[in-house]
């Protein structure tokens, strides 16, 4: 299974096509637009996410509310695109080329390099790809996933765990299902399942904003039901871990990712770290805790996956930053072009879709692709295997 | 350019296949054996580590002291095999088989799911491989990736910035270049650049060994004069900086990764983490401050790349971790296999070599892959670039 | 570089992504417009055909008549589309999805095999994607790739070189210019650079259609201008000969496909089979003959690519073959869905386009690819090295 | 599943690494060894052929006969390496360099193309990758590959069809079982199945010794009982056929490949090439015929696989070929390196091989892969749908 996405952000579409999807997988559209809308809320998004409204169009691979198994093509449309024709332009015409033309690089974003890299002297050429509008494109493709992931029961569910100065304790899974974190997080503005760091959240993110400042912070996605053998520790490319913590810093402005307990496992004794691990009749073998992140030797043990990931604060900031003119090399401002001041909330969406990508595709790679309920039928019976092993 | 590795941890040697290197690049087997070398020294380490000392045989793709662009097989003997021939004989002999099955899964390890995934009933099937001795592999083919950055003038530093309570500051780039940086974390045994900080790791290593316990810790890589645009920004999957870190997490151990001040980021404002743009005419484009560690939008931006990976404290200890025999299902205290108890040390070599691996990828893939001094001739071509930019 | 297309038969378009074009390569959709027409003509076509005039739409990638680096999506609108909604509706309507269904396979087609691998009951869930219509999406991403080969002096021809029982002598490339065998190939009606055998094959055609039958036939690729060294011996996979034969083989309805003289060199003796090197001052090295085709241990040696595939006839016929209801298991005769009875024209167009990827893909693989005019550069630079070999 | 190969002609071993294979596969040293010996056998074969017995060390992945699912490292040694150390060191000696330089490049070899690729004025760097020895690496992968066909009850044939101006006729798969026609090939010096035509081979090959010219010639390899559905129809990349194609030209000396009748079907009517459909009680869905070579759209189709590839003859010849030397520019007469003059024999064995790693690699990739136990239980239940459809 692997996709292609295509799409600037002020280009006609966005266009996505994923390529290896097993037959016969339930697919719904409606899902599909709710993921995208989940990526345009929150605390802290500016006017044009409150605006524009993205949905999918459906152009290939799907029939009758069904995956028939050939590549399926996802097109979201940009609702002001009809402004944008003449700057954007695909046509050959050199003037209307130079008049508009970007030549001051912002600091954080691709501009400089990219133009360096792709020899652009109008930086729109690069900020038009690397906008984070792609996020969007990547959201839909999850979302797909996601759909493939539901039909094989496994749950996934997302949440921010910092903002700025504010971060919350580790939840306790024993006192949260999966239903209750994603139903506690959708309502909450800043998709934090702690009421109080919640409040303390808006606070910092307004008060950022009225400082002309934007904020950062830390995302966690748990997915749970994972059969147990996903990804190999045979050869370090097939780790499983590895690939979610590549497609999680893939992800526009994210700067680190982790598993399980991350970075405090560099703090802690190892009699601190390991997951012991118990047996019992019922519920065959399982571990005491779970600070590995349901994660030994790169491969899936069946506890729930827990990775993080770290957004960096948006780079675009009324309280301007210092750059330099490529063409006069005087230094400038660095210059506004949007009004979101903290945008973790809807990464942390992102990075529930990116990683249901990663948890999907180690599913075909392991069991059958061509079916859909023979890749259940599979997964079922890892189940059993474990349960007698 | 790619590679594979193979072996077992007491079969008779590592064997690695790289593919794809330039042709014309020197190549030293004396610097191979040298990274092989350090990997097996630290603070930390038991004797295992002292008695081998592992050196590469060069099978392939050399000739007179310079890759020809054909295969480099590789291979490290292990010096115990002798021991081991009946153990781990690949001739079809039930009745050894039976006789020294590891039935009893050790916590933090892939001996549980390893087995489920594959079948296996004797869990030395599994953790033959799943040994951190593969790290021996990776730093062979990472020591190779070493020599083609060497030669293009790129150069790869890594030290200890972290062992379980000791931190040390982030190091002030001005203050240390690449050769001091890889001089003092040579001479020091926790390869720590900070002298306090040092004894107190080695106090917290021995501490935690009295207390039959193990320490992890968090390892730090530079890489100096990388050209501006490796990786980019068009596509998620070749964005760098997450490729880097999908190979560190990839390490033996190892539960996330972050580039710059990574996860710190996620708590500063945005007018505390984007690096301003200066131009001077001797310098060209240069930023003040390298807090998103040399890479915007994915790729590299001239500045030093700067990534971190945390590693967990080794599974096996003296203090023993619960767990249950698949045979009986009866709890048991999880066995010992070695003597380390903080492998932090060796590991900052693993992670230097392989994001040099990583790198040395990234310039094949952009510029071109036939001979090494066309590569070094684009590669210079490519600073000019940026400085007439 | 990589692509992916989707999209059926009678769906609402098809869709194309191609993601890692250096950027500033001349893009111009009149270009691969025309390629999509010259897929659409051809003696022994039927009326779909010469109704629909397919033309691209340019959805991203592409900025004032130049590619930016970022992925080009593509599309190709199905004109009869709207008739087509309600049968190939991605809505949950299992009514409509029960009324219209495919129970009975074509012989020749993937409707039987493909039913079963992906568990289709209604054969229409096969057909649609397994349509020859997919051709024209790898046209359009062939005719991009052709734009690249043009803008680094790279040409490409191709023509018919055999009808059903009609074949043609092997040209002399000395004879004809790559301009001639264009212009020549254009003018005929089936392609073909032979006039008196066009006349043959055309009756051919038209005697096979009054019998209610169809025609295959073979046709062949030139490349001229290609620099030495794409594609390597160092691993069998890079080989870009056997590269071409699985592009090739990979069009619909191809069965074979051979470099230079092919099957014939089975024949000969090798004294007569080889190309003898020669050198002049004004030359450089050269060949007396290319009976191998432009290919040396599976990379190019400066003559002219020569490749061929073989197509079969067209499956479905007038004269029906006998088959098999999946429902009933009756036999019945195959049903007619199309009027096309010789496609080996509008074959010679994709296997040119085809063909055209790879050589692209090979230089992008081979060189630098970030901008265009770097790889032109470098292109340059590598065929002043032969001459100065 | 992938592989890489490495090793020289003349270097101290070939060396393999094989990644994917599923575990609990039963593995047989001999089984690998006898294909290596089937290689060096045939009429036409020269002296070094005669003594040297290859055979595998096996390195890694292997534990009590049965694969582990770790990747599997094997060695065949050159036995007379001990004499070419010195030309071949790896050790950086100029002077030894100098001594053996190649400087005059055989036509048909990769000499010239190769040494310009990678800038080797010394073409003893080119050659000594690109000799057909590599070829017994491959042999060793596809005999690994060939065992889990075997456990898979897929069975696999290779035979002679053609040595220069002598060809067989198609044989009537209903007068030959699959081990009749290994047992028939088996005993022929040239591998061919009829009497009479191995007997005007082994002339040919004598009468073109005596001239000091040499013989290529087209094999064919049949693969029986493989499950339907291998392959897909939905993307261009995903076609078996082709891939198989990709596979067999990239063979050493081979020149093009064909599906079932191949180059045929471009001369035949329609109704004479494609299969029609029967369905009986006991057989389910089957064929009249098999000229499409067990292949439709791509995919199987539960006829037996029927593939064919041209190999040209031995380039090196007693009767020279004029060639230049790279140095002086003065023309030569091509020097002989060796004495066989017609490998063709050899070849169906390679090609076997290579087909039965397309074969395998597309079973793991369509069906799961962890365990082989259930890689054959999925495929027998595929056997069955196919039954019941």
């Amino acid at each position: 299974m692997r996709y292609l996405t295509a799409g600037e952000s002020h280009g006609p579409q966005l266009t996505m096509i994923i390529e290896g999807l097993p037959s016969g997988m339930p697919f719904s559209k409606e899902k599909v637009d709710e993921e995208l809308l989940r990526r345009q809320k929150g605390h802290g998004r500016g006017r044009r996410m409150q605006i524009e409204s993205d949905e999918i169009q459906i152009l290939s691979g799907i029939r009758f509310g069904k995956t028939t198994g050939a590549p399926v093509a996802l097109a979201i449309e940009n609702k002001d695109w009809a402004k944008w024709t003449e700057i954007m332009s695909p046509e050959p015409e050199q003037e209307k080329a130079d008049k508009r033309r970007v030549s001051r690089p912002r600091p954080g974003h691709a501009d400089l390099n990219g133009a360096i890299k792709y020899g652009h002297r109008d930086m729109r050429d690069v900020l038009e790809r690397s906008s984070a509008r792609e996020t969007a494109a990547r959201v839909a493709v999850g979302a797909v996933a996601k759909q493939l992931l539901e039909f094989c029961g496994i749950t996934i569910a997302g949440h921010v765990v910092r903002i700025g100065s504010v971060g919350t304790e580790r939840i306790d899974p024993s006192q949260w299902t999966m239903e209750e974190i994603r139903a506690t997080s959708e309502k909450s503005p800043v998709r934090c399942l702690d009421s109080a760091a919640e409040k303390a959240m808006i606070r910092e993110i307004d008060e950022a904003k009225e400082e002309g400042d934007s904020l950062g912070g830390i995302v966690e996605v748990i997915v749970e039901n994972v059969p147990v053998g996903l990804g190999s520790f045979v050869h370090y490319d097939r780790k499983l871990d590895a690939r979610i913590t590549q497609a999680i810093v893939s992800i526009n402005a994210f700067k680190g990712a982790e598993v399980g307990i991350g970075f405090e496992a560099g703090e802690r004794k190892g009699s601190a770290v390991h997951d012991e691990i118990l047996w019992s009749e019922e519920r065959g073998y399982y571990r005491k805790t779970n600070r590995l992140g349901g994660f030994e030797g790169g491969m899936t043990n069946g506890e729930p996956i827990v990775v993080r990931g770290v957004m960096k604060p948006i780079p675009t900031l009324y309280k301007p930053l210092q750059s330099v003119d490529i063409d006069s090399k005087e230094p400038f401002a660095a210059s506004i072009e949007r009004s979101d001041n903290c945008a973790v909330p809807a990464a942390s969406v992102v990075a529930e879709n990116v990683v249901a990508w990663e948890i999907a595709h180690a599913l075909l790679e392991t069991f059958t692709s061509d079916k859909a309920a023979d890749l259940l039928r599979e997964i079922e019976g890892r189940h059993r295997e474990v349960k007698d092993f």
